[in-house]
């Protein structure tokens, strides 16, 4: 019954499915789009989207942070990003090329604890929830003064996470387990792409895990390190994991947030369908007219000084549409990659499902993809 | 036996087969196309050609239904579509471009009653059987002007339909079973995707069941909403669900007609051989010199106000053949486009069978895909 | 352990498989060329290479033929091309373009059984073996022409063929299996595509039997008529046919010549591997610089007058090779498509087969294509 | 559970796996690329890296074995090369063009043993190790040369090699298993393609066993001689054989190398988690400013005067990296072609392993390639 072969002699592997190889199955009683509802609520916050906006400094910065909140969505500003090195990032914002080695230059000037401070309480005072993503190499270093100035919800993530990260001797490590349950607000941490790493996560006390590193258009992890997320099995093999720990804890709920292989509507539902929660966008919000990498993506693996697993990209293909029309429409699009969340919600109906909860269950079929 | 693996931990999926994923063998008894027949009768009506032209306003106007009709087919008009929307839906027609937000505009202006029920009859002037489409949301409202008008066989059809639609409760739902029963002429509804929704539908008393959304060339159902349909699988299901409700009513007959990833006239022998009763086309007819789209193609979903999921395309490369030539031929063209039926005619008789009944039990081989 | 699946509810179907889904495996012991033998022996008739050249009149003109069976093969005259159409092929050919209308128009001429006649006789005048092709729908008004004249070996070639053809009442049929019991000369016929027509087939007599239908790069049967061979299983398939007839007759041997997805050297040697005695070659051969065709190539089925099922299409890039190039080097093209049997003699070295019949066991391999 | 499928009547085969078919999976446990060793040594030589550069004259010349060998990995000098055929090489490669007929012409000098043997003191004079490689037809005469010139590892290879080679009664065969024996120097030998050879010339004596025949973006061996490597299936495969003949000789470890479609830091990964204790790399190092083909790839094949199997091919697109920025970087190159060892570094680290040895027991996804 499990998809497993032998691939050579004496060594046998799992066979992952993708999303681009799997479709959803409408059944025998569907419902209106008005009769259903997309809300997702983690810890104390309740959004009206299952929707992360990713950290990439393409998408959220302290501008449009409050417009996603608008919308439904929680952004997550990069605590290492731009905001964090410069006063003036908007300047170095409008600087950037399609150059990686540009990228590289710019994110070579170090974060100032000060500046990440102050983005916080810009956005505090702008009356979001303030989410800040932190990468595990500096969480020891910059907790502390995030918590300072108020931030909501922690994001612990890196390509690839693990519970039990070995660094080198003479370096403090950072202990997740001790670390979360010391902290006052509720952490999201990944990525994550198989079953014992997101059930040791979940074991640290994480509020939510994040699937997948945030593959898009441009990025090149699978070639670079050899690493690809079947997301399709990586969030089925997670939702197990959540209910393994589910049982172990009597009845702790770990949410999954799908992060990667999302460019259309379609997709956002497939992952949605398939166990998640809810899904970071990166990408597809770049596209719009306020994000403020100008019709650029780009997301942390982009940077990195010597060996970037992603490429700065153009995602905007002619005009730029508002934030809006690319989460909730309407839109004019029909490639599926605009009014996003309209989509889910109208195959929720077609599949008869009312809730995100219930649409879990949804039948999936093989289909080899197109 | 069954196709279905662990596509991830504790949850399994069904492998779909789409028609470009198999292909017709030969058998050792082959006859000449001259001892072939390809007639296709349901309920009283009867064809030479086992054809629907799709409701589309590219394909059918009350200028190309009689055509369709002498070429042994059976015409579906649209009836929300232009012809019910502007008297002079001709101009209208004149002036369409291939974006979707003029898609949009002209279809925005409400359907007259009146208007469906002056095309019915002029149809009915022009000697044609009528058929009209109508959507599961304006049936109960439009349902009664046509039947008044005296159309002949009625289609209710939405990109994926159910028996048991729930609706919001201020809303007039529709109950297929009870509405098909008061009803004195036959009904095809759809689409259906499979065996559950198509045994549901069977049982509200259809004469005909449509699988599939017409996926086409210009689709992007599969991006938009996550459905696709492998269209072999949802045939074979379908199937196997007529012969379940003719055992359970001890004989009623329910015809199925195949909608989408049909390009081919291989594609269409494909669909029979499947188990389908006769096949809906579109794009295919768009083609013809003759279409009202003028070599545009566009279904019903491209102009949805919200969320288009299909492109206006350009169908007409080069020349624009006659619609006999692409139904029944002669062609001088070799890519399967042209002469659909001859070919269909053709490859029964190399595969054995003398009438389409038959010829649904052809024997079928995974290629692969080509 | 047949590799048969549900593909619906209630129906299965076998995966087939295409020469590019497999590879060769050398094995422990390999062998040099020069130890290695191509050569084959139908009936009184030995060649040095498993080569019959298609009949197609890009191809095989009476002033190929010669060339080719000095080069080591077979060459099959169409007794229904332009040689038996016109007295002055040669200027029919060298006015043709790329139109499938001309080549229509061409073919509309009739053949005349005169012509035939005196093409046999001028090919044995040039002391060649002569073969000639004939369609079963004329085999039995011409083959008495090409038996008088003094033909070697009759091919009896349609698309797909089978022993019982069931054809109008008024006409006259074709019964193989007397036809053939009454002739003097050996007979090939096909193409098939199963084990059953490839059984029934062989017990008509028929020396040899064609495998395939003779697909390449131009060809649309499978878009056209939905027929697709996947050119692996067929000849396994035929083998087992061939060996079950070898023990119900007590030792009567039938050939096998494959036809169709031949384009490189490493494409014939995985069909010989497969069971094929040897190959019939259209496309690769009208790449010569002798070849009639000029640089295009069509078969039998690029002029059919109402359903054409190929493209008339340029296969010569570039240079064109002398036809000895082509078949047995030596060659500067990396590409495979050139010395093709030199290839096929070195990596029967590889895999330590010193003979066809030999190489027919080779260890084969899924790779999935490329 | 042997992944073996009846591909048609009554004959099977095996599926393989390409490199680009599998993923690697992180697992629970990362720890930090400082804390990761990619050092390997064969018999008594050490290197940082596990890199063989291959014997292409694109590649490997006396001026760049040194850095080769300074930048961790060992170079391989084609002894049947340019080096060996002319005195002033270097001015035959600047001459070369991307014809193949050009190589094939000046590939037709004869080597002369006194070069060889001039070309390997050169080398011991800069310091190096001297690896060299000879063909399987040219090894008995051109061994004792090299041998006599204090050559330290010799390399026998061809695009398939077996132990026991079948030659013309009237040549001298190779011999390997004596060969071996007598000689002073360990011995790599390939390439193979599954596990009976691998096994077969593991008891040879050999040091290293090569396996694949070096596929890269211009190889055509698949289509010329029908053999293709599924590079994953085929490590796994040696890597068993290795493991029996450790079993056998109770402890004698023999080394794998693997060769072909290797174009990423994470190709190279998932070749060491089959099992590969070292790459040979050709076309990526041909990449690099100080590569002696001026921006081409070929490699010994291409040249061969009867049956080319490769293209030359222009692989530096833009600017071209140093060997150092290819090997470990750093690099601005986002597309993993780059920083290979670097990247092999860090995947090593996410997957938790800290050494090669360990490295090859890496969890594998089958992934179905991008």
């Amino acid at each position: 019954m499990p998809d497993t072969v032998e691939i050579g002699l004496g060594r046998s592997a799992r066979r992952g499915y993708h999303l681009a190889d799997i479709g959803l199955v409408p059944t025998r009683r569907t419902r209106g789009s008005a009769m259903v509802s997309t809300s997702w609520q983690i810890d104390a916050h309740a959004f009206e989207l299952p929707l992360v906006a990713a950290p990439s400094d393409a998408v959220v910065s302290p501008h449009t942070a409050p417009l996603i909140e608008q919308l439904g969505g929680l952004a997550v500003l990069d605590g290492e990003g731009l905001w964090s090195r410069y006063t003036d990032a908007a300047d170095v914002l409008a600087g950037l090329d399609d150059e990686t080695s540009t990228l590289q230059r710019v994110y070579s000037e170090p974060v100032q604890p000060e500046l990440l401070r102050q983005r916080i309480q810009e956005l505090r005072a702008a009356g979001v929830r303030v989410a800040i993503r932190l990468s595990p190499q500096h969480t020891v270093e910059l907790a502390p003064h995030a918590v300072a100035a108020g931030v909501d919800l922690l994001v612990i993530q890196g390509t690839v996470i693990s519970a039990e990260h070995v660094m080198q001797e003479h370096q403090a490590g950072l202990n997740l387990k001790t670390f979360i349950a010391d902290l006052d607000v509720p952490v999201l941490v990944g990525g994550v792409t198989n079953y014992q790493t997101a059930l040791h996560l979940m074991r640290t006390g994480a509020a939510g895990i994040i699937v997948g590193y945030g593959a898009h258009a441009g990025s090149s992890t699978h070639s670079v390190l050899g690493i690809d997320v079947p997301m399709a099995t990586a969030l089925i093999d997670a939702a197990a994991a959540r209910r393994d720990y589910l049982d172990e804890t009597g009845g702790r709920y770990v949410h999954l947030v799908a992060y990667g292989d999302l460019a259309t509507g379609g997709d956002i539902a497939k992952a949605l369908a398939c166990g998640a929660d809810a899904v970071m966008l990166g990408e597809s919000l770049a596209r719009a007219a306020e994000a403020p990498g100008a019709g650029m993506y780009w997301d942390p693996t982009a940077s990195h000084p010597r060996l970037p697993r992603s490429l700065v990209h153009d995602v905007a293909l002619g005009d730029r549409p508002s934030l809006k029309e690319v989460l909730v429409g309407p839109t004019s699009d029909p490639t599926g990659e605009r009014n996003l969340f309209g989509a889910v919600r109208r195959v929720m109906g077609k599949c008869g499902y009312a809730s995100l909860k219930e649409f879990q269950k949804a039948e999936l079929i093989i289909t080899g993809g197109r």
